[in-house]
């Protein structure tokens, strides 16, 4: 889609990368995991959404020669630059499924290669993923506050620019029902939807005529927009006029759409007006900065409404406007390494790791273990939280399963690709096997993820033989 | 950059445009307008930025094959399909300048064209506009905080996924100084930068050996990051011994780079402890989780930082995730029109309008004005609040520019392209030209937006003749 993504990075990687080059490090073998530290939204999970993006602009992370010619412009030498002319990644990707739902600290997606190359794909994986799961992990807490009622993503106009393209993709993926956004739904196979616009209306001498006009052009899937004037004086009025029409004609009328006002107060009258017509089978849809609080108490207040539009906090992840996620290096000729921080939430968590999900009698989630890939599944027996050794957890005899696997292989995709559907209902698998006190809004109980024993004593070992040289 | 512009809108716009063109009114000649309600981040200002995007985006809004085919599957006639097979958008465009200054209300865009084109451009104009002009306001934000100092982008991995692209370039139209987004930077002629990260310094046996191996390669432009294991015990010390050992050379340490912890704090022990080893040349760059209040408190702290690194705040807008911008139809075959509220400030200003700036005698702005396009510029000397016509401002004998001019012509563009640096001084000038009263962060004075007495007239009489439809 965009030329020469080689170039989708920041600065500093080139800088290292050249480095690596010229000092002949560059076949230094690398390990880097990425990994966030909070989820969003004061969220009791996370959504992890972007990997296939993710895949194919690695496929095409290359260098044309107009954009060797602009690094030549920035100093960069001849000889990093004919090696960066014939680049392609060549290391391998594991990742957890698109979909999965994780939580912080656990190795999500774990990139093997030499260093140049790992190092090069740091901002353009952070990119993609940080947002495509933090829209995702929105989408999902708007369907959990929907529940069985549609939404709908209207994010196109308040996205942020070219952002949407990814947005209603991670939106589907979340539990989004449809959207407006038609490149995306041509590029990943959505389902477009759309209704009218206040520009219609006006471009007409009356309401009702330009509601006549619409009816009878779309008369299977009529949606009216019944706030241009008045809503419940000269909107809805209208709108029973021409469901009247249409059934004449032998369709229905499909929803009235309300995009202002109270919407609680005029779902409700508008609702009896329709009912009072013989309309019970109308819809409602409601729009207007609409987030899942809102959606919430409007279902509280007993609002009779069918379908919601969400726009700008579906489409940028308010109030959050990123996943904190970081990429981190991990083991350096299978050598393992390790960042220090006077918190120890800060220290990396060294080597090449794995994650096991734990499921408890019911077949929900348990706990999650973040262990050395050598160890032996079967002789975890206790994990510890991360931060605080005191704290541990059982988990011998639970049923298991590895949510890691490889999706890239020495520069090849082997994922096999899975449509928006099958992504979007493994989420909604997965989200019914997450016990429901992970679920809530307000201080969702924190899920258990520990490191094993011997992880902790790898790390541990680290930090002291770095805290000896200073 | 990305096929089948055509399709990046929302679905009702099709929708909509395929009812006008089958219902023969495709010739319709309509004006929408572009405005926005409410300054971003609680600002007394908005800097304008997207357009030059927006008219390249505009230029290749078009549809190839396969995406005909994709409409043809959701239903949309033959007939229609073939217009869209040539569509080019044949309209006109009228603008504010890139780096403008501009106060809500006001309509900065205005397209003209047939309603079937200048309805099809509603969404991507929003878009790009809302998301670029919301960053490059961040961003004068943070340079009116920095002052004299530095601001570098590093925001590519926090950025809403291919946002990245757009708000880099509008980040330094706002007045960032450097960019370390690579793509942005080649595709807009902005200045890449960089330092270097954790990775390089945990991949060579210590510290110091990695410091002196960057210090070799990039004796020119060396800044070092210190806080990879301890900052005042390791880092800075380490840097101190580098800088000493380039000076050897006849080299000078560029910076030294902080990125965790008391930046306050740090920076002055890290200030003390380089200026105690007689490297006072030797700067200081921050980073981590910057915004405009946290620069203000650092500087107002005395903390000695030559520059500043912002991320997500800057490349996401947080707090604010989207500017509130619509796209309003206003005038159908040269008759104005309107679209009506309970609350007149959302109703739409009718007709096709221009935008008055007057200045006071210090040359600075001291209120604009919203008028007919035909209205004689000498006629009007005195402009009414848009929503209170009891508040009135007399214009006449100020100075004043019309800023809103042509910038594409029956299907052509023809604005003169300007390069970023040139739109950003642009910016700058105009920024010096608005009094600092409407600056500040903490409630800022309201700009003064009035409409003239002719356009008072038409809205008040339209919004008359609909309540008598009713």
């Amino acid at each position: 889609m965009i030329d020469n993504l080689g170039l989708y990075l920041d600065y500093y990687e080139l800088t290292m990368a050249q480095g690596y080059f010229l000092t002949g490090r560059g076949n230094l073998q690398a390990n880097f995991d990425y990994f966030f530290r909070n989820n969003p939204f004061n969220s009791g999970y996370t959504v992890f959404a972007g990997l296939q993006d993710l895949l194919e602009l690695i496929t095409n992370f290359t260098y044309k020669d107009n954009a060797i010619d602009f690094l030549h412009k920035y100093g960069f030498k001849s000889e990093f630059l004919d090696y960066l002319k014939n680049f392609r990644f060549s290391g391998s990707i594991y990742s957890v499924p698109e979909g999965e739902i994780v939580f912080p600290y656990e190795p999500i997606i774990r990139v093997e290669g030499n260093i140049i190359e790992t190092q090069l794909l740091e901002s353009v994986l952070l990119n993609v993923i940080n947002f495509e799961s933090l829209i995702a992990t929105k989408a999902r807490r708007l369907k959990y506050s929907a529940k069985e009622r549609k939404l709908i993503d209207f994010g196109l106009r308040r996205a942020q620019s070219l952002a949407a393209i990814y947005a209603s993709r991670a939106a589907v993926i979340g539990g989004i029902d449809g959207t407006s956004n038609v490149l995306s739904a041509f590029l990943y196979d959505l389902t477009p939807t759309g209704t009218l616009a206040h520009s219609w209306i006006q471009s007409f001498e009356n309401e009702l005529t330009a509601f006549r006009k619409f009816a009878e052009l779309y008369p299977n899937n009529c949606v009216l927009l019944v706030d241009t004037y008045d809503t419940l004086k000269s909107g809805v009025p209208n709108a029973i006029i021409t469901a009247k029409e249409l059934e004449q004609n032998g369709y229905k009328l499909s929803a009235i759409r309300l995009d202002s006002g109270d919407l609680a107060y005029l779902s409700k009258k508008a609702r009896k007006m329709l009912n009072d017509a013989g309309l019970n089978y109308v819809k409602i849809i409601v729009s207007n900065q609409l987030d899942e609080y809102l959606i919430k108490s409007l279902i509280e207040q007993g609002a009779p409404i069918d379908s919601f539009g969400v726009g700008t906090s579906l489409i940028t992840g308010q109030k959050d406007a990123a996943l904190d996620g970081v990429y981190k290096i991990t083991s350096v000729d299978n050598k393992p390494t390790i960042k220090l921080s006077e918190d120890l939430a800060k220290v990396t968590l060294p080597g090449k790791k794995k994650i096991i999900r734990y499921f408890n009698g019911e077949e929900k989630f348990y706990a999650d273990a973040i262990v050395l890939e050598d160890e032996v599944d079967n002789e975890i027996d206790i994990i510890y939280h991360p931060h605080n050794p005191n704290k541990k957890c059982m988990v011998n005899n639970l049923k298991k399963e590895l949510i890691i696997s490889k999706v890239f292989d020495s520069g090849e995709v082997i994922l096999k690709h899975k449509s928006i559907k099958e992504i979007s209902e493994y989420l909604q698998f997965r989200f019914s096997q997450l016990p429901d006190e992970h679920k809530r809004f307000e201080y969702p109980h924190i899920y258990k993820v520990g490191i094993s024993k011997k992880l902790m004593e790898l790390r541990d070992k680290l930090v002291m033989n770095k805290d000896k040289e200073d």
